[in-house]
């Protein structure tokens, strides 16, 4: 049985939650099952978000997890917040300017919202960029479902620019890993 | 510690995703917390749809459960699937028109949709007419705020629409449990 449980983790307004459905979604386009977990409380109020996917290739009974597998970090609050719970195999990914002192074997820091910003002109395209990261270490959603997905669940006039950032950030992904991803990346 | 555990189920387009983010941030509104899981998997592309929500007057470490406490079914189908798993101190509100054969001391059947249809105009308002009869047996989300939050959430242009709509299903569950929520409710 295939399963990871992913926390996607940043501030209000990053769109994560939407990050999530997209996520789920092309999940479910792939032929896997997924669940969104999404937490509220009166401490969320300061600007905290944080959207917990449980992706399997089962129908998945439980879909709770005490800390994830895979964590993506876009705020520091988010990274100081749930990295101590992240087990020895755990892997993360954060942005590299927004999220300090993330070190590690398992931790890719890579430039989300400053491309988002550079190349999409959209700074709140850095949650596609990062989604696109995330496809290449989950290996079980082809990058194009991923990038066909962001473009359909974008909100209006945003639908290009998402399926471009999708395609970024797998690249960037891609790179970091030293080109194993590589070749599944395609050009915008 | 007060704790509820809630599953919205029907099928696809009746709305229950928003419900589930309605009721949850007008608990957060009430100084709760909330979490909401959504499940989606190939079998989901049938068209059932199904939200757990969890609210608590504590943080909640563990969202999920295995049954719920309270199951609002909105079709034969979330009916049939989710039924046999309620305990005997179980609560379950129903459309009327939508699920045959639930009986029950603690079963409530309510005219939802017809009642959305004849008097709002709207029959996907069924939704938030269930909501507002969830906030009668949840006892700790006043109706106004779920009113309110329903009015904010809503699709442009349904805002007054929902809101009394939730009205409206407060009133209905109010009357069905004997009028002992009734000095509660309030008109549109």
């Amino acid at each position: 049985m295939w399963r990871k449980e992913i926390r996607l983790a940043g501030s209000g307004g990053q769109g994560l939650g939407l990050a999530a459905m997209v996520l789920a979604d092309a999940a479910l386009r792939a032929g896997l099952h997924a669940t969104i977990m999404q937490s509220y409380g009166p401490e969320a109020r300061g600007g905290a978000s944080r959207a917990d996917v449980t992706l399997s290739d089962q129908p998945i009974a439980n879909p709770w997890f005490p800390a994830p597998r895979i964590l993506l970090a876009l705020s520091q609050k988010a990274w100081d917040r749930f990295s101590p719970k992240l087990g020895a195999d755990a892997l993360a990914i954060v942005d590299l300017d927004r999220v300090q002192g993330a070190q590690g074997a398992n931790v890719w820091a890579l430039p989300f919202e400053r491309t988002a910003r550079a190349e999409l002109r959209e700074k709140v395209a850095a949650n596609m960029l990062a989604l696109g990261a995330l496809g290449v270490v989950l290996e079980h959603i082809p990058q194009e479902i991923l990038a066909e997905t962001a473009q359909s669940r974008a909100p209006k006039g945003f639908g290009q620019v998402n399926r471009t950032a999708v395609a970024r950030g797998w690249q960037l992904m891609g790179d970091a890993l030293g080109g194993i991803a590589h070749v599944e990346s395609v050009g915008p």
